[in-house]
């Protein structure tokens, strides 16, 4: 299509409200705009990147026996009280009421619409396994939107949902889908996303991963090994602590530790290393309000999934009133009296010598033995694996924690909703049982805004070829120039009949605009006709990386672009292959 | 694919709900499941025949320089407060609160999210004209759903919207546009499809057209002459009536009529033709309860349409009250007292010696003459059209009246929403102007359904070749006869690497049951692999609608088959040219 016809504006001024590059380049580009909190319409580069992912997507869903359906935006509040998942999801989830005061919701995910499409179908083993997926817009109501596609409340996902008969027939299909999933980001231009181990949440089931793309913008950390290849997040991610003894046993002593809170306080002023603390992290239970303590080791930081997790119910951090019972800033294991839960992270198994809060405002004591002071204790894994921390597969301390966006999930359901919603087959024997799933989920543009995060520049994105808007950017420099305008109209031509996906600029602008225009448009191959190249008999075809610049002879100026556009497409799906 | 993995159950038996046999046949077929009143989800074979009326649609809207964008299907409030339709459209209009307490809506039309895209973007006359268009889901929260997909209240559609600096742009673009939908039917294998006028109802604007598909089944009334071309639904087809003067002048009398309140019984009672009467019907307006009496020839049915369009406000069947001082039953044009807002069709003009209401219970005039004794009258356009009624356009008396689907609709919106919205231009001489837009509707399931309604047997959908789930029906009969199978394999794999879309039925089932299904699933080409073909060195190739049957020669019967499926496109494929 030409340029000038393109809805949408292009400008160079970074919109203040953005955080992210990826976002102020896609607003600066005329990608989107925003409509509402977390919600945006999509002008048509965007539109056109979005397609070309769910192309992607939907033939690598194909190729692993997936059949595409399509499930409702808007549900039946009944149906999620069929998987109790109607009470137990928070705000996030968007509840209303429809003329008929039916109670409705809006899907942000669609495992009860999938056993509702396949329960009746599905009756026996004969049927199993099969996949279903679809493309379709959903809503989340997310508190706290950012980072412009990155978090939204309205999204186009691809889901998808399988059905087993057995663990091993979902382990074997999950390991498929996690192929498919390392082909479409490849394919996508990121065959740099990681893979690593993850909490499955509100999902429920056990075993479940998530597709990182590092980028210091993530909003998720991510623990890795540098010797082995242990990847996971922060909330799964196990956390070793090997306490090296370094004091001697002391008795333990209640000391003044006037107007000390924090544990790093108390330590400086006893002189003693953070090491040998043990800290307090309080907790209420959201059902009763009721207190969790959490000790762990004073230089740890507490991980609330692990917690949650532990106690199988959500939490909050606590408001310590003055009826509650807790010293807060002094609170410690020995001597704690009241009707809490208390928890203890195994950072403090065996540690000796400990300085930990007295249960009295202003006093700590030191010389705690666990073993000797607190011989009843049970020791769980409660704390955030710290950088430079020991690796649970390797065993060496390399972990390092990076920042990452999670560009898709896969998730081992189990018969979590097949139970709950009496979903049930026939086996070969005649006896029946409920059927294990997996789902398996991508954004569709939370990943072309994360391609956007890594492949960019200062001056706009670099899109991979397999999901830029156009394939080719022709730029007709002095569209006044009478011979360089026709010769940039029959190029035009002619790669439109090559079945190339070209804009044409041939507007009446400086140089300078059309190339800031198409650095916003991010197109991979960009040709330029001007009057010096004409006076040259050629053609200017660079990519926008800048990686390759070529000049191409007027008569075969069509064949050479063809060419750079099917070298683009050979390197990438080169690197997708390796997924097979 | 193979059927044997298709998920989704096909049956006998007729579900009972269904009023209309697209609705049964689809439910009986697989292709769509209900979840709640008006909303389905779809399986793999609709997913399927949807997708390819979304790719014809696709193509001809960037074949009239349509540019794919994509709305929010939630939207905030804020905006139809902008145009003030938040106000103005009734309960089908969905609203809710997100979890800060925003008011939001769904969208169940995009003219206000389109302004909102384009208002900064198209300041100047040089942008235009444009045209944008989504393919996304939309709620409209009707109070009867029926008939499956042809009333729902999620449903997928096409919307595009034009902007135009002059009505004569709006006019021919709207011109371009009117053929694209023409050749989107005809692609869609319903080339019959009719224009008819319309009115604009809540989207405003003057100039509006519904396509039509006919059938007993549809919904909407639509009247066409037998002489000319003029079509148009009810709601906009004016009503002409020529009174032929058969009774002799007589005096205004007032006569017993007990226990006749009907104008039949009336005229029944008095020996008097009803083309003779004059008749009363009587609404109130929405806004404040005033009554409105509308005085028409007792043969002829009121039109609330018409009506409200006079009014400029909605009405509704009025509650006749004592206190409200009509005579129920009795209600006539001579010596009516109160403060009504009274209107007169025009069928009544000129007309005389005609029975009204006597305006006290019991008793009607006879001998009433119109330009005598109502001589203030003014006369308008607010009855239904009849059949057998004179042709607006023609003049001769051949209107008649059918039913139809509206599978699509095209209106000139004027400047109602970019006025209200404050989008402005500036024209060449530097002046600012509001746009005048176009918009352009089709709904997708709507138009599968509306398809299978009119091209199908007993057995099943008789799909188009352009929209069926798959090109070509292989049907291995006896998959244990080893010589058989082996060939059909090889058959399948063969139409596959020709890029035909088949679905392979190698079930070990009866050949009945096998049929059975593939007339469900309604695809256009029937390949059968038996011993008995086999034998006689060939296989069975028919159409669907049983137009064709072939023997092929087994070593050609993949070429045999793309024959066929080319033919058949072709066939499609030339009515739309016919639209060009």
């Amino acid at each position: 299509m030409k340029l000038d016809r393109l809805v949408g504006d292009r400008f160079k001024e970074r919109p203040s409200d953005c955080v992210v590059e990826s976002h102020a380049l896609m607003v600066r580009g005329g990608y989107m705009k925003n409509m509402a909190n977390g919600i945006y319409s999509q002008y048509p580069p965007l539109r056109r990147v979005s397609a070309k992912i769910e192309n992607i997507i939907r033939e690598e869903m194909d190729e692993i026996d997936g059949q595409e359906v399509l499930f409702p935006v808007t549900l039946p509040g009944s149906l999620w009280e069929e998987s109790g998942r109607f009470q137990s999801v928070g705000s996030e989830l968007l509840r209303f009421k429809d003329r008929n005061h039916s109670q409705m919701l809006l899907g942000m995910t669609h495992e009860e619409a999938a056993v509702h499409l396949v329960r009746e179908y599905a009756n026996t083993y004969t049927k199993y396994p099969f996949m279903i997926y679809q493309i379709q817009t959903k809503f989340r109501d997310e508190a706290r939107p950012r980072a412009g596609l990155i978090r939204v409340r309205e999204f186009t996902m691809k889901d998808a949902y399988s059905f087993h008969t057995s663990q091993e027939d979902l382990e074997e299909y999950y390991d498929r889908c996690y192929k498919a999933y390392q082909r479409i980001f490849a394919r996508a231009g990121i065959p740099e996303v990681v893979v690593v181990a993850s909490d499955s949440g509100m999902m429920g089931g056990s075993v479940s991963h998530e597709y990182m793309l590092l980028t210091p913008v993530g909003e998720d950390s991510i623990v890795l090994c540098g010797e082995c290849d242990f990847r996971a997040n922060m909330e799964a991610a196990e956390c070793i602590i090997e306490n090296n003894q370094t004091l001697a046993q002391a008795d333990l002593t209640l000391v003044d530790t006037p107007d000390k809170h924090t544990i790093d306080d108390v330590c400086e002023f006893l002189h003693l290393p953070v090491e040998n603390s043990c800290k307090a992290v309080v907790y209420q239970r959201n059902e009763d309000d009721s207190y969790v303590v959490v000790f762990l080791r004073g230089d740890l930081e507490a991980n609330e999934t692990k917690i949650t997790n532990y106690l199988g119910g959500a939490i909050h951090p606590a408001v310590i009133t003055p009826e509650c019972g807790l010293a807060a800033g002094s609170i410690g294991p020995y001597n704690l009296k009241g009707d809490y839960t208390v928890l203890y992270d195994k950072s403090l198994e065996g540690i000796d010598n400990l300085c930990c809060g007295g249960n009295v405002d202003g006093k700590h004591y030191t010389g705690l033995d666990m073993k000797r002071d607190m011989p009843e204790a049970e020791y769980g894994d409660f704390a955030k694996a710290i950088d430079g921390g020991i690796c649970p597969c390797c065993g060496k301390e390399s972990l390092r924690i990076e920042r990452g966006i999670e560009v898709g999930n896969i998730f081992q359901l189990g018969t979590k909703y097949t139970k709950t919603m009496g979903m049930e087959y026939l086996d070969s024997e005649g006896e029946k049982h409920h059927p294990i799933m997996g789902c398996y989920g991508i954004g569709v543009g939370r990943l072309a805004a994360s391609v956007c995060e890594v492949s960019r520049d200062e001056y706009g994105p670099v899109w991979p070829i397999t999901i830029a808007p156009w394939e080719v950017h022709l730029c007709c420099v002095r569209a006044d120039d009478e011979e360089c305008k026709e010769f940039a109209d029959k190029l035009y031509e002619e790669l439109q009949k090559k079945r190339i996906d070209v804009i044409y600029d041939d507007r009446n602008v400086r140089a300078g605009a059309m190339f800031s225009d198409a650095d916003l448009l991010g197109v991979p191959v960009r040709v330029v006709v001007s009057p010096r190249n004409m006076k040259n008999g050629c053609v200017e075809i660079t990519t926008r990386d800048k990686s390759v610049s070529r000049q191409a002879e007027l008569a075969h100026a069509a064949e050479a672009v063809q060419e750079l556009v099917e070298e683009l497409y050979a390197q990438i799906n080169k690197g997708a292959e390796a997924f097979q």
